[in-house]
């Protein structure tokens, strides 16, 4: 089956061991990048999607809950919904702003501005027998896409935008997709608003969150199991340039549920 | 470039006219995967991805504003906030519940259960010379997508699940999505929770939002300009099934957001 233009695909990379801290993810990226077959490894119009989980742990943003004493409040929402506590204090401790407590639910924003559930800490499947380490959200996720990007750029000569990408749940809808946290060499958002493409044809009237979508198509070739944190994604054609994520989260004073 | 699985492609179809009330989009959907080259036309690792607004024309499910009165409450919103008191009227006369009304935003739950901006009523591009026009969203978009399919596996003898898609935003972060509005042939959310793969590791201890996330691939395969409405999403493999979009919809008792 082939089509003009509007084809997109993403492809999962092979062979990312599993990551600790200190390693180099350039490196184990451009490795896993090299391994994959083909007659150009990357193209321009590729974007590479990496998962958040081996960004913090390659950056040492972990925490062993076996250290951490929870305050009052963290034991008893622990207790009466089943959680753990120590996982709830250190919530706490990384939120700029509780939004959401209630129902076993823990919704705070992060200093970065995110609003997610757990603040984005995880303790799901941080490795082998390590039941108690968490991670944390990268510190600055646009310099974690930034660093990669480099890499890749000074290993193949081609500069290719890096996305690094978390699941967040939404409100009103079970289930998480992926989305972009971290963004380096395009924009997270394309206002597409009364502009017309190159037949005269007005484009669609709205903002469109590529960032998040090519971060959603890279978590399909990902797939169902642990171990693949890597994709490219070929052929999105997102707005190229020097953005940030904080472009795409919207300012206290439009959010309608604060 | 090449890897063992782990790749999803999302291709738009070229060839889709405007389509009008009372139009067999089965027929003009498989006239367009005809018409796409391949020796294989369509695989059974295909979703078929149709855009909301093709189906609600299809259906007739479109007012024209010029027909509408609307009432004080919504002129009075629609004079403060630039907008058109008509189209407030509509969504109001859609609405379930209003959800929020504040800031020019009009947030409702439509008689679906879904919960979005206008409740899906939609002004853009809806066809050359109709200002005044409006889609609202098909009235059973599970059905819509259980007869595309019906006449797609009628056609071709292979049977793809289809989902109806819609652009949705989402609180905290700017821009649209692509969703899943209606679904037949899979389940629309993977309940991943606990189990294992082939090789015994645990699976990602999370529900993910299968469909929504083939939504927006398909979306980055459909692109920036209108007329492309339709796309084939091949290797995404979700959770095949009987599935309705109201499995991804959340019970008002866990929502944090009412």
């Amino acid at each position: 089956m082939s089509a003009e233009g509007g084809r997109v695909e993403a492809i999962a990379l092979d062979g990312i061991p599993e990551v600790g801290v200190g390693d180099d993810l350039g490196r184990l990226i451009g490795d896993a990048i090299d391994r994959t077959a083909g007659p150009l490894p990357l193209r321009p119009d590729d974007v590479v999607v990496v998962t958040q989980k081996i960004v913090s742990k390659a950056e040492g943003a972990i925490v062993d809950l076996t250290t951490i004493e929870p305050r009052r409040e963290a034991t008893v929402f622990a207790e009466r919904w089943d959680r753990d506590a120590r996982q709830i204090e250190v919530v706490l401790r990384e939120a700029r702003r509780v939004v959401r407590m209630d129902r076993g639910v823990l919704i705070t924003e992060t200093p970065h501005g995110f609003i997610c559930a757990n603040g984005g800490v995880d303790a799901s499947n941080v490795g082998p027998e390590s039941g108690s380490i968490v991670t944390l959200l990268p510190r600055d996720p646009d310099a974690s896409a930034r660093a990669i990007r480099a890499a890749i750029r000074g290993r193949f000569g081609t500069d290719v935008p890096v996305i690094v990408s978390d699941s967040f749940g939404r409100p009103w809808r079970w289930g998480i997709t992926d989305v972009a946290i971290g963004v380096s060499g395009l924009i997270p958002i394309e206002d597409l608003r009364g502009r017309e493409d190159a037949d005269g044809r007005v484009m669609k009237s709205t903002i469109r969150a590529s960032a998040d979508e090519i971060a959603s198509a890279a978590e399909l070739a990902l797939g169902k199991v642990d171990g693949r944190p890597v994709a490219v994604v070929r052929g999105a054609r997102p707005l190229l340039g020097e953005g940030s994520i904080a472009d795409a989260l919207m300012a206290r004073e439009f959010d309608l549920f604060p």
